[in-house]
């Protein structure tokens, strides 16, 4: 029995998706039993030249009519943002139809709810995509660590920003050029803010402690800073001082609570997440059992994401075709969203100072009067005017915001350049 | 409703499972509304002293009632080897109980039987920690990945032997001493020879390739040659060359056919598995949509098998409570093995040669003869006996087997001391 399939949008994820269904069906078919069908793709506008051939009738305007068509029995949403895709998606499960998507700032913004509605509707709502592109990261932790107690998820999960870091540290670009090469290359979009700015990578640390932890942080609660104050100067010290700068993504359980969090980040060479160059994602899972779990590959671009979208498909295929209600493998509730203010990093500080006597001493008892202790200092230059790098021990955020602020009110420092939180040593 | 669950075996994982089954019951319960009831587990010798405490009745050593028993909805093998578990195991699927097994061996010899069985009695059959340990592989390569056309999967699937390796390569160790090292550690077993006769991993490169590509190789057809004659000096000259010596399993579709194979391999530097070392596994997955996938992390030891089984319990137990025959999502079929001996790699030859002009000329023209070109060369020591490391071209098997052959008959070739075979540059 053939399953017909209604796609919302086809940009690069759903036009890449089409072609695979069109050329591809009958591999599919051959390796898992399934015939799957396009009957209708809805579109913004029905004049765009498309990659795509398909038959009269199936493209339209009118993305409602998918949900209401009887001969559609799953709805594969990849038209992105909130709006109008939210309803659509709502009303799809609320029609019986399994859903699967790709949209990640759908998913953050709207998850619970949509959750629920699959869940009374007993349909599935797949979204291996939203995370990490082609990389298997959804399933695996919502199926087979289901039965581990994670403890932390770590990991790079915007390749924009990883891009433009890997240039910025290999070939000592300054921010705006590496934007530029990006864009240029197509790994930045014209209006790169939802990237650069972090809120790309927040949504997915929403949906990666949402999965994680069963308690859904919500994308307003996620600290989140991006990369656009990154100076390539203070790549060159992270270099010096062992460490490579990445725009991390952690989602993590502290004391009963869990803290999702996005920034800039030095990370140990030594450590695999500074080896992940360009565009790729890298996603780290810790657990007391399983210890620590990497995936890795490209966490982006139309074809891993239509793969990710294609194996979604065949699932919710698959279930439907079984004609059951499998419980869903995903519960979230809101729970405790520990306070940034209270999470402990290290940090490393870039300080332009006075060069005589007395000044660290000056400087130390300001981290000390915090309550944040200083595990390196390292001096570049000398004679009138020196750089101070500097890196603490673990210290809530709140001291190490209220040490920064004491510097600044020193005679001896000149300027407090740059602060960047560095990864622990301990994996 | 509470599902019950029979455990066959009591070993590293099966104690391990019974355990966390016990103590995390309600973390499980919380996270996924199952409530998963341990109610027999079969062991050999009832005396043997155990690290989980159980009510009376619960233990058995006879397995068989464990089918039959009503109260149980879903049997977890981890007693491991063929026989008896291949034959309960089956019992247990004709009689409509979904089974989760780590049993990689019993997979891999009776794969398409059990999964036939499965499928004709509409019940699961799982396996997650079969492959990888607590790497989450078979799934994404079954699910996630079902849309995509997979080209090779590559990796790292045996840490016995990669522990061994690893201390070989780093503390110079020979291969008897790294041995007994890998034993007093508890990585190797008192009679390592599955592991590190390569078995171990075929069993998995078997399963990988009929996961991947749908065609079941079987162990006996997998080329598989173990790591015992590696020598030190081996490992120090690959370093020179820039490569770190792997015990790699491979799996490929060569052109209409499949391949898979386990053997010793020379990794560049720069690939991503040169970096793994003691006993974690990692596995690439290549294919033309998704490019690279790595995954790594434990690939043994009884907690982190544990969550992969725990992980495919929870999916069955799910499964089984919708009251529905979900389709397989594994198809299997006989389908075209090529021949190794058809199969190009690049092989590394170490040779002990008279030190006196016209020996290169020679040498060459023998890998010439056999259809073999070399691309590089580099001579260690000069005077009377001098050591000529090559490193050829991609050649199919029997070629590269022919030149060896031609050298051991050459009067300025003394020994043909090592042939270790080179995975390519090309990711």
């Amino acid at each position: 029995m053939a399953v017909g399939i209604g796609i919302l949008g086809a940009g690069t994820v759903g036009g890449t998706l089409v072609r695979r269904l069109i050329d591809e069906g009958a591999v599919v078919a051959d390796r898992t039993g399934l015939d799957l069908e396009v009957r209708r793709v809805a579109v913004r506008s029905l004049d765009k030249a498309r990659s795509f051939a398909l038959p009269e009738g199936i493209l339209t305007d009118a993305a409602g009519d998918l949900i209401a068509d009887p001969d559609i029995d799953l709805i594969v949403e990849v038209m992105g943002g909130t709006d109008p895709a939210g309803d659509l998606v709502l009303a799809a499960l609320r029609a019986g139809k399994p859903v699967v998507t790709a949209n990640k700032e759908l998913i953050a913004a709207r998850g619970p709810e949509l959750i629920a509605a699959a869940t009374e509707a007993g349909v599935p709502l797949l979204f291996e995509a939203a995370v990490g592109g082609g990389i298997p990261i959804i399933r695996p932790l919502s199926e087979t660590l289901a039965g581990e107690r994670i403890t932390r998820v770590l990991g790079i999960v915007n390749g924009t920003t990883n891009f433009i870091l890997t240039s910025m540290t290999e070939a000592g670009r300054d921010y705006a050029e590496a934007l530029a090469e990006a864009q240029d290359l197509g790994y930045a979009e014209a209006d790169p803010t939802a990237d650069v700015s972090g809120a790309d990578a927040a949504a997915k640390a929403t949906i990666l402690a949402g999965l994680a932890f069963g308690v859904w942080v919500g994308p307003s609660r996620v600290h989140t800073e991006g990369i656009s104050g990154i100076a390539t100067a203070d790549l060159e010290f992270a270099a010096e001082l062992g460490y490579t700068v990445k725009l991390l993504a952690v989602a993590e359980r502290i004391g009963g609570g869990v803290s999702a969090r996005v920034h800039p980040a030095m990370v140990p060479f030594a450590h695999p997440l500074a080896s992940i160059r360009g565009a790729t994602n890298a996603i780290f899972i810790e657990g007391p059992s399983v210890g620590e779990l990497l995936f890795a590959g490209p966490g982006a671009g139309g074809e891993p994401t239509a793969t990710a979208v294609l194996g979604d498909v065949i699932d919710a295929a698959r279930e439907l075709l079984s004609g059951s209600q499998v419980a869903p493998r995903i519960r979230v509730a809101p729970g405790d969203v520990v306070d940034f203010a209270e999470v402990a990093t290290k940090w490393y500080v870039r300080l332009e100072v006075a060069d005589r006597p007395g000044v660290l001493a000056r400087i130390a008892a300001a981290f000390g009067t915090a309550g944040v202790s200083i595990k390196s200092v390292r001096q570049e230059g000398r004679g009138e005017s020196a750089t101070l790098l500097l890196v603490t021990h673990d210290a809530p955020e709140a001291h190490q915001r209220a040490a920064v602020g004491a510097l600044r009110h020193l005679s001896v420092v000149r300027e407090v350049a740059a602060t960047i939180r560095v990864q622990s040593e301990e994996r």
